[in-house]
């Protein structure tokens, strides 16, 4: 991990233009290229600093020395094969939301060994370079999955990479992955969006939310700006493991419900002070 | 209003506390008496500042020109008719979330132009003394209900002493107040509560979630914390409202269902576009 590599990043948005701002602080690269299919986004990300170069697919691989894939997961399902098909030896690091279908897609590649399926637990409701940050992962979690399946050189040079980024590493198989980011990242952003639905719904006087909106709705709704493009392949792909969750969060709501309709004050209470216990957990 | 007032504060946790950081920050009361059947939270409440003395209630009514009740509602609704039974010619304020219950409750008392309903749109996961902020109401909304069951001198001091702590005054009924605040602030805590029950009821490795947790989670279940004192008698007040609300979440997590089983990624697209318009509301 010297000063005079080459990275490419492909996908110039909220992640990969924080990725991207992380590498160049701590001098993990001398020259970064931007990848992106949307243009104006391309430009943007060479406007803001965060590559110094923009080049297409085919042009950008054989001049890097390894290449961080940030583009919606679908997609990354789309280029990964096609990626391995061009490297000779450059390291091809993902980092989809979500594990399972990527790593699959490539299961039986011979280049397989060369990929490292990660994924940086940080994200914002934001998405494009303008919505990159810098220092985003510092002292955040990454999950590195199914390790056994990547070569020892790339999974160290991985390894480095992200603790050089100041992050913390966990490794877990892509299921055990998937099925904890249903939980703890997927099912929030379902119930934002549906809540921020509900509301719109029935609230016809947007301007008596806007002066009634309080902190607690403005931070559970939070997350129902994020985009269409990131959020369906995350819920398609992730799509039992979520539905799984959606279930148990409809018997927790069904819970309140018969709570509310018996006038049981004490079913609530008892309610409330399990949902307490997660001040264990958050800070 | 002048220095020269004594005010008295009836519950001195995260609202009422913070009112009197408020008011004596603004010097809108020359002396404030606590009043807190709670004696760990009245000492704290005195050690902090908030309160110059404390006293039971009956003895700090006599004492007072003016009453501010900041109490989980169903203790405001056994306590008004008490307050007004004992007021000379103070003015009553109440601080609670829900407000048809707390107004019909003195409905026909003799003294209920001495009482103006209001709920001040500010609060925090925490409760307490400790809890208690400076600032807390500067910018935020008020909204002040059945403004014409008030007197106009009762009135008049309670938009003064609210215009004066810097806070925008909204007036409605009270059963529109209660309609929005299930939309606004009740159904949030609902679904956080419920989606922290899902993760714990799921998730027996707690740790995983620390260790993995992002922000989207922490935000989407930080009111989660929130405490059952304040919020059992709230949910059982407006339940009818808080019902109508979740039976149209149900409706909208249904949709998301549904698009999910059936690989609908056009759906699921409309359904996120749709819930990003609350961009527009939240800033």
């Amino acid at each position: 991990m010297t000063k005079n590599k080459v990275c490419c990043i492909i996908g110039t948005g909220l992640i990969g233009g924080s990725i991207s701002y992380a590498i160049r602080k701590h001098k993990l690269a001398s020259h970064i290229i931007g990848v992106d299919t949307n243009k104006a986004n391309a430009n943007k990300a060479l406007a803001l600093g965060i590559v110094h170069e923009v080049l297409p697919l085919r042009k950008a691989i054989p001049k890097c020395d390894y290449i961080i894939l940030a583009v919606p997961v679908h997609t990354i399902t789309q280029l990964l094969p096609i990626i391995l098909n061009h490297i000779t030896t450059q390291v091809v690091i993902d980092t989809g939301s979500t594990k399972a279908n990527i790593i699959q897609c490539v299961q039986h590649h011979t280049k397989r060994k060369q990929y490292v399926a990660t994924h940086p637990m940080w994200g914002t409701e934001h998405s494009g370079p303008s919505a990159a940050m810098h220092n985003a992962f510092t002292h955040k979690a990454v999950v590195i999955c199914n390790k056994n399946e990547s070569s020892a050189p790339a999974l160290a040079f991985t390894h480095k990479l992200y603790t050089l980024l100041g992050m913390h590493i966990l490794y877990m198989t892509a299921q055990e992955h998937d099925m904890h980011t249903a939980y703890i990242s997927h099912i929030s952003h379902i119930t934002s969006f549906a809540l921020a639905n509900t509301v719109l719904q029935k609230e016809q006087k947007t301007n008596t939310i806007f002066e009634l909106a309080s902190g607690g709705f403005e931070s559970t709704v939070r997350l129902a700006k994020s985009n269409a493009a990131m959020w369906v392949p995350i819920f398609i792909n992730n799509k039992k493991n979520i539905l799984d969750v959606l279930m148990e969060l409809e018997v927790q709501l069904a819970e309140f419900k018969k709570a509310m309709l018996n006038n049981d004050e004490a079913a609530l209470a008892q309610l409330i002070i399990k949902a307490n216990k997660i001040k264990k957990i958050l800070k």
